[in-house]
């Protein structure tokens, strides 16, 4: 068999690992890839787990017992997750960010798949030690945000629609009260997107009073489902008061001055 | 300043030249980070280079001159992409997915993280030369490909939308026939979104008869803009004349039959 140096084994361990966070990798299957003792392999894991606590790339877990091995799990620093809140603000301050309604664009933001996985890395990082099942959110702007939490946690993701589709199969309809409108909106989940008794997180992109996260715990139970955490990019401070009892949000707004072109966003208290 | 070892830089290396795919790194950027001559981070890129065409895992790419330094492209080789479409097919055979119509349940494919990271490095693949400027879909099933292949490619997503929003800002509607139910329908897309003059890749689920296809050329060029590339996960043998010219596609649908519970779907031509 092929013999592999050291830096070459390190190499494709990066990637294998880096390219699946969340999965959990046998030290036999290195073994057999590399054709080398496990001693070897432990020793390569060893330099990793080093050098990702060095550059600030994430944690190598290794997992003891018969089903164990290793997994590269997003974890941030939180100095980091700081500094990636703080640029967001800068950003969004921006004061021709500023919309009729005092609204802010952030398409750009939101849709860009570097800032999407910076903050998809910071939701990774805070729920990953929560047995999460599947990531879910409402279309459509979360969408980009809640894939790449769902890749970094290593689970699949589910969208609930707005309105069914012939594509989606038998499906469960639930009508939800948009905390801030005070609209009745209905979402649409196929019936086959969800095992039950799973443990779910919601990510979405802004919330104001909650309403649509109090929808995604009411469709949860109809399939038997607990919501395990919220994650949201943006939450509104007004109303301090949301619909759901405990959320995570990265960025609060206070308020958008649309005379004076301020907008007043700062990272949230939950971040730090 | 601390000393690394090769096995250390080639780590740091693998790990920041793969997390952002098209992205150019300077050499001299490298030198820095490691306080090392150029000359040996040149040799750590020709052991990068080496393994990763051995182990399949994309190419690494050196760019000569001022602007230059080295990139990742998350290339895949032929048999590879092949191997990838053949085991769609096998999953999207089961006759469990047939659905009332002879549509296939298919959202635990196109929103599982894995799956689409596969399925999209053999779009980016095909069009990382095109020199692509955005990636555009149309809400909603798409939006998981197209974060993707953006990603990969290191460009933004354009997501068009069904219904104009408050936080697009501005927009242009254009109106579009869907060559199958040859209904009119909508697509909005903000006026912030694209940049003129821009060379935009369709990415999609599904194609029919391509009149989706068909309106984003359209609403491309109310952005004077061009539609250099358009990739789908999927589309149907017949009709086999679409309504746009060019595109690719990963797997054909020849048919579906609902009483037998046979699904005839296999890698398409354009794959080959």
């Amino acid at each position: 068999m092929e013999k592999f140096q050291r830096n070459e084994r390190i190499a494709v361990l990066v990637k294998m690992l880096s390219d699946f966070p969340g999965k959990v990798f046998t030290l036999s299957s290195f073994t057999e890839m590399f054709g080398c003792a496990k001693s070897t392999i432990s020793e390569d894991i060893d330099i990793l787990q080093n050098l990702a606590s060095r550059f600030d790339l994430g944690t190598i877990e290794t997992i003891p017992g018969a089903s164990g091995g290793v997994r590269f799990a997003q974890t941030i620093p939180g100095s980091i997750a700081n500094e990636i809140a703080q640029a967001l603000c800068t950003e969004l301050s921006k004061k021709e960010r500023i919309l009729p309604g005092g609204y802010l664009y952030m398409l750009d933001i939101i849709y860009d798949p570097v800032r999407v996985s910076e903050i998809a890395r910071i939701f990774a990082s805070r729920f990953h030690g929560e047995n999460i099942d599947y990531v879910i959110t409402v279309e459509t702007k979360g969408i980009p945000l809640a894939l790449i939490t769902a890749k970094y946690l290593n689970v699949p993701l589910v969208i609930a629609r707005h309105y069914s589709e012939a594509t989606d199969g038998p499906s469960v309809n639930i009508n939800y009260v948009s905390g801030s409108s005070r609209k009745i909106e209905t979402m649409v989940l196929s019936l086959k997107a969800l095992k039950r008794s799973s443990r779910i997180l919601f990510i979405d992109d802004f919330m104001r009073a909650g309403g649509t996260a109090k929808g995604i715990v009411d469709l949860a139970k109809e399939f038997d489902s607990e919501v395990a955490g919220i994650g949201v990019l943006i939450e509104t401070a007004a109303p301090a008061k949301k619909l759901v009892d405990e959320h995570f949000s990265i960025l609060t707004l206070n308020s958008v001055n649309e005379e004076e072109g301020i907008v007043n966003i700062k990272p949230s208290a939950s971040l730090c």
